[in-house]
């Protein structure tokens, strides 16, 4: 399983990278390769300053090694090593009209020093941040999710949609990151779920993310949008920030464990404003947004 | 004691504004009064689009109530109420060649249901973070800084300066937020210290920021810059974002203690960006205050 997840994800990010090469028309993906000295290393991939996009990164990684005490002590094992591979993409345009989007598919893996797996599962997602809200592309990329999860088990959507809300919450600020889409982890083998076909379902979500979030570039790509426009996105942005710094477990994980740094700090949005105690006018899209943001809704 | 300080730091927050606002000469302070539902309040002042400051923050609270259970298990303490009150300062300015500043002093008291105080301290510090670095200003700061110090004990000044160095550690980035000063916390009554002798020791450190801050203003605010230094300022407004919403215990505490989100927050530089990967020239200005910052140093 992790030889076939993670060149599942090799394929996915050429896949992802290429396409999103093609739609931006200018800016081409730079590759960074790394080591990680306990164990593996990722090949990391970041747009800047395209037509569309202003910042992205689209990475995999594969790392494994003995488990940190900390970790170890959090799981309730001891004595283990760990095999993580995973897809994680951020991309923020330049545009406010076109929405933020993050993805992540991952797969964790515990094995004792005789190389017997002892745990394994899948996890992962993608949800959407808009600066200014079209209903119809809440709905699309919900719609798309939607249909992903639908072809394993009409339980899904709900469940890893209401997951997505929950986690994507900036409890600080009492308002969602964004509009939500899908939020799942720890799916391992049970019931008639094998971790094949818990494969056969993440990958399912994996491939449906350029459908679910190209056609909304696209119909938004080209609007109008002014400097307060702008403004009103770079604050917003703050919000993302507040978001990966305070609550985002797998940045927090990544910060204490002597990650990568950039590679996991290319999420972080290029230009950000924070204005003390900004509230958009009343009556206005901005509002609109808020509110639809402080409390998560039905999309399909 | 409780009255005492607070007097103390409702005078010190007048006397800072009315000089900042003073050497600014165009932005006035915003003032928001504040009550917090569990008991006590504050007096948020800020500054934003100055000629010096573009943004910044002079604030003082004073809070009480039954302490969180959280922090009772913390301070391994049960069934107390608590008293905390401060004042908290950060200044933005929009000249990269002025540094920025941040500084902090506060009284924390627990006591019984009988209203019995069960324990008291103060802590605080003040810390200057440069964007280009000249020597002589962080000399001038260590200087002020130590000379408050020592009028108190000789040993104060190494004892808080390497605090300092300690606490301002970006360890994600293993490097320093800035070029330090002081840091202090837990200053009880023991041996020739009462708190008596800690409130002086604590309001000369306060009485000494202007004296430290504001000549180094003076200096630098009128020097040219071009469109590169602001965006080095930018960047590393960044790792100040960084260190503040990732390491600082006193944002953290706010963010999940239901603390007023706006004042907490007001630390937050203005315009921020975040590059991938950057990484200053080699032999350049911004590149000789990262090898700084890498490791602290003695200015005086």
């Amino acid at each position: 399983m992790r030889d076939k997840f993670y060149a599942y994800i090799e394929q996915l990010q050429d896949k992802i990278t290429l396409k999103l090469e093609e739609i931006d028309g200018k800016a081409k993906f730079q590759e960074d390769l790394w080591k990680r000295e306990e164990g593996g290393g990722g090949r990391t991939r970041v747009i800047e300053n395209g037509n569309i996009f202003e910042k992205g990164g689209v990475n995999i990684s594969a790392v494994h090694g003995p488990l940190a005490p900390a970790m170890q002590q959090y799981f309730n094992v001891s004595n283990v090593d760990f095999f993580a591979c995973g897809l994680s993409l951020v991309l923020h345009p330049e545009n406010p009209m076109v929405p933020t989007v993050h993805a992540n598919w991952r797969y964790f893996e515990m094995y004792d020093k005789q190389g017997n797996t002892v745990d394994q599962w899948f996890g992962g997602g993608q949800d959407l941040t808009p600066y200014y809200l079209f209903k119809e592309d809440a709905e699309h990329f919900h719609r798309i999710s939607k249909t992903a999860c639908d072809k394993h088990s009409l339980d899904f959507y709900p469940k890893y949609k209401r997951k997505c809300d929950d986690y994507f919450w900036n409890s600080h600020r009492n308002e969602a990151r964004g509009i939500g889409g899908l939020f799942f982890d720890h799916l391992k083998p049970a019931e008639k779920m094998t971790i094949e076909s818990w494969y056969d379902f993440v990958t399912e979500v994996g491939d449906s993310f350029l459908e679910a979030y190209v056609p909304i570039v696209e119909k938004r790509k080209d609007l109008a949008y002014s400097e307060e426009n702008r403004t009103w996105q770079e604050i917003r942005r703050g919000r993302y920030v507040e978001f990966n710094l305070v609550h985002d477990k797998g940045t927090l994980f990544g910060l204490k464990t002597n990650g990568r740094i950039e590679s996991i700090l290319m999420s972080l949005p290029p230009h950000v404003q924070w204005i003390y105690d900004h509230h958009p006018e009343p009556g206005s899209e901005e509002e609109r947004l808020v509110k639809v943001l402080e409390e998560p809704r039905e999309w399909v």
